[in-house]
């Protein structure tokens, strides 16, 4: 079995394999930008995961892996020109360094070339890992989209946030195992089994990082303490918090949230004190843990050896409490 | 065989028949917009064309040629938005309409959707048929790079503008017939012939339309004339005309468009009058030519009777000579 560190090491390596050193340079260069700006590389990691749990050889499954982190790439930089997001992995964003049309132009070259690497995949699995895969990238559209719906509305409720998060966080995390899995020979059932998997494991991992923004060291989290809210970010937290706030914590939530009259500090700390009053950090735990052990369920289900599982599991455990 | 009329009342059935209406909204309803926005369906005629060369059944290839229609659309959709275009096809563009959030989302969905048409072709075919499509829509990535670049470029070689036509406009033509030729059961040898074919008709298609700008009738041509002559846009006309000018027209040239000081319509008649006084007219005219009979060189070759091949010739003798 592959440890996690030989697989990042690996996806690397091919990574940088790949060439961009291309004409016109004004394409090809943000993409190389955005590649080598470090990343966690666990989305393609877990499609080798998978396929290993099945599979000694990975090599079949390397260029599908390959396709996965760039297609992630490639939505994090059109999702950042959407966004208006200026840094990203502490570097200026794309659009940003460069402009918005070798943006959106660069993008639409990498999604092709994820395509093209996924396409390079064993022929007689091809159609089901593309049916997988197509599926999978309309849903992070339809969860970025839903994202975007969520700022301007006003009452989203915590089922309408579950399922934005399944769209753009869970599913390609849920996808990757599938692709996996089904490159490595799982059968169809068992590659559901792994689906549902990282389906609780994406779930898990998004919640993990609305409370670590509120609850989070710097150390652990890499960004500043309360960015969700002081930008009035609807997440897990805060439409919680709405749901179980009295008149009181209410009228305070909104007067913090429609006013500019509190400092960024000032109106975290005061947001942080309503959660702590609603018991907000315990109960998104306990959601957290719900995900986690329903994962940990599939898992189990899984037809394959126990210690064969233990780099994927140790991975979402990872995952969940960031100890990395 | 079927003709060009039939095979493209079957495109727009087959269009109409995708489901667009789902959730959110948002990203959907733009996609149906463009889709049902009108355009003559030339690249998924051809993609069925190809194969009616080589088989009755026209079926096997009726995915394919969905797909690479909505990916054609895909790319004027977010070129409008690089292009700050306004109005396609009468009608305002989606970044105008909504907004361009949604143009560069609900474009990125399209061009999902397009791999998702692509990949129900038959799994015998389809590492074939995926390998032509990801190298042509890079290829026309590259070229929409090219061609932004080449507006900020001050010397643009007759060469330089041929390859980007080449790239921007030309292998998504030559791609089509080749997809479609494989799909119908030609060799690889014949589907290059095809693609060569169809490289050249792209190749004149585009010169065509450079011409038609300034020596066109309104009513032939569908949008005022003179467009490309006002916004200084270098085609094949300007870039000649600069190649031939003497002194005296080059000052001439160079000074109609570098100042605001004319009118629209004086500066197209001046530079029309430069064009005559240079044979600008003739020249690209031969130039088409060229290019149309290099392709008739290529579809000689296609190993199919000749009355196979009278749909697809012309088509192609439509195209250059826009008489529909």
């Amino acid at each position: 079995m592959y440890s996690l560190t030989q697989l990042q090491d690996l996806i690397n390596q091919n990574l940088q394999k790949i060439n961009f050193n291309l004409q016109p340079v004004e394409l090809y260069e943000p993409i190389e930008y955005v590649l080598s700006n470090g990343g966690k590389r666990i989305r393609p990691a877990l499609v080798l995961m998978a396929c290993n749990l099945y599979n000694d050889n990975i090599d079949i499954a390397i260029n599908a892996a390959l396709g996965i982190e760039i297609f992630h790439n490639f939505t994090l930089l059109h999702d950042d020109i959407m966004d208006h997001a200026e840094i990203r992995r502490n570097n200026p964003t794309v659009h940003i360094k460069w402009d918005e049309n070798r943006a959106i132009l660069s993008g639409d070259a990498m999604s092709i070339k994820a395509y093209e690497l996924i396409s390079k995949s064993v022929p007689s699995k091809l159609p089901a890992i593309l049916q997988v895969f197509n599926q999978t990238a309309l849903k992070v559209c339809e969860g970025q989209q839903f994202d975007m719906n969520y700022e301007l509305k006003e009452n989203v409720s915590i089922d309408e946030y579950l399922r934005m998060i399944e769209l753009k966080t869970a599913v390609l995390i849920s996808g990757s195992l599938k692709i996996g899995s089904i490159l490595g020979g799982a059968s169809e059932d068992e590659a559901d089994k792994l689906y549902e998997f990282g389906r609780n494991i994406g779930l898990a991992f998004q919640l993990q990082d609305d409370l670590l923004d509120a609850f989070g060291s710097i150390e652990k989290f890499g960004k500043k303490i309360g960015g969700d809210i002081v930008k009035n970010k609807k997440t897990y937290l805060l439409i919680k918090a709405f749901e179980l706030a009295d008149k009181k914590n209410l009228n305070l939530l909104n007067e913090l949230i429609s006013g500019n009259s509190h400092a960024p500090d000032e109106k975290t700390d005061k947001v942080i004190s309503i959660y702590n009053s609603l018991n907000i950090k315990k109960i998104t735990e306990n959601k957290i843990n719900l995900y986690f052990q329903e994962a940990n369920n599939w898992l189990e289900k899984v037809n394959v050896i126990d210690n064969r599982k233990y780099v994927i599991k140790s991975l979402s455990e990872k995952l969940i409490n960031r100890t990395y």
